[in-house]
């Protein structure tokens, strides 16, 4: 059993979260995978397309939130569809399970892949376990604090690349900030050479950093429900990240900066609009 | 039989060519999904990812070239792998396969899903035939002139959508141009409320297009292997497309603009960087 939080009393099972999140995310994910299927016939019973996608989501965290009360019920619960009502004094909670039931729900409602379960868990301030369900490809990226990131049972690796030139940056925007926050940035990255996707799903994207496939990711402010995962997943697969929970990020959301240790300070630089040092060979 | 270009004197099989399209794509795209999955394998076997995916391309474009070759030997061929030998003089020929066998390749080097098999046809000049497979969902995205456009056996409708705010648009971007003849764009689209995905495969999203799961789709320049199979799909689900074949696209390449007909003339004006006109309802 892996016992973190030393200085409070009592000890935290991490092992028994880590596992019941990996089997909770796979669940829901097929749960919310059928949804998509039957989308058409959803439409018609309901409203249209926004309510079948709002059906979907409330079920989906519904799953969630039901397992994480039967099997630990005094820990806290942050989902998007109950973020809302939150209180401030969640963050003092030891013990909270921040969940995405369908990150990229645009991409779900249009019928198009890129979504998934995102179910992150933060023990006294700091993320500790992550599980990203994808259930279209099937593949469950995973990772505990202290024993490594993994796609299934295959270990992750954050990529090695040192430019901007060297593979395909993940990026997000929503309309909670304005263009001037992004479009500048993006600018620079193609004016680098660099080469983007946004495929709908943050969640999905930053998993996909921590498996080297994305070379990093950045957007310029995204939910806790959306990153928290991921974070441990990159932060695990060797790979670095901004501070995301400084200044009650876990309710208010933050920017999120997530890449490959060598090419992060790149990153932030490129952020920031320093100008990219040079790099030899 | 559908036949078309009546002024000449043979008549050209449509539905033949339609047929094999169809059986081709899926051929060639379960091949591609086999090397796909034993990536890793052929990476040792091989020097690197970037051999690994100019192999697949190869092994995919000469699956496709064999079957047109013996099917029928009089048409020509432009297949992404042999673009840079093909010659002006080819413009002149009456048929006219035009094939990215992975479109999406930077996807498929760092395993990432959204890349397919892209087969279009050409007849006197004119976009006939569409055939674009996306191995990884299994959906077969496919059209014939004057026939509607399919996936699978459901018939496509692209989007009603009128404003930027009803859906996601798709763009697309590469270095053949400067960041200033797309950036500019993508700040007024965000300043308009909208949002858009680039997934990394640009037949693929313009197959989107037709299905009404993008509302339009928007890349300064493409080549016309990423975008003659969409062009038909998008046009047989009452879409609309610019002129790609104007001064010699098939070989030069061109902007592409594809949209469902209500938003079309927005998303020129978009990109054009008129005001876009206010709508009422």
């Amino acid at each position: 059993m892996t016992v973190i939080g030393s200085p409070t009393p009592v000890s935290i099972d991490l092992d028994s979260r880590y596992a019941l999140a990996r089997k909770i995310a796979k669940e829901a994910g097929e749960r919310a995978l059928q949804m998509f299927r039957n989308r058409a016939t959803l439409e018609i019973e309901h409203k249209g397309v926004q309510d079948v996608v709002s059906i979907a989501d409330r079920e989906v965290e519904g799953i969630v939130r039901k397992y994480v009360s039967e099997a630990f019920p005094d820990d806290a619960f942050l989902g998007e569809e109950s973020a809302g009502s939150a209180s401030a004094a969640l963050s003092n909670e030891r013990v909270i399970w921040v969940v995405d039931p369908i990150d990229g729900t645009s991409c779900f409602l249009n019928g198009m892949y890129a979504w998934c379960v995102s179910i992150g868990i933060l023990v006294d301030g700091e993320p500790a376990i992550g599980a990203v369900f994808d259930p279209n490809s099937g593949e469950l990226f995973h990772a505990a604090r202290g024993q490594g990131a993994f796609v299934d049972d295959v270990r992750l690796n954050a990529s090695s690349a040192r430019t901007f030139r060297e593979g395909v940056l993940g990026v997000g925007f929503s309309h909670r900030v304005k263009p001037a926050a992004f479009i500048p940035f993006l600018d620079r990255l193609l004016g680098e050479g660099g080469m983007f996707i946004r495929n709908g799903s943050g969640a999905l994207m930053i998993a996909y950093v921590a498996a080297g496939r994305l070379i990093g990711y950045y957007e310029p402010h995204i939910n806790s429900w959306d990153c928290l995962a991921g974070i441990v997943l990159v932060r695990e697969a060797g790979g670095v990240t901004n501070d995301f929970f400084a200044n009650n990020g876990v309710l208010r959301g933050n920017p999120i900066v997530a890449a490959g240790a060598s090419l992060y300070p790149e990153l932030i630089a490129l952020i920031e609009g320093e100008a990219v040092p040079a790099r030899v060979g």
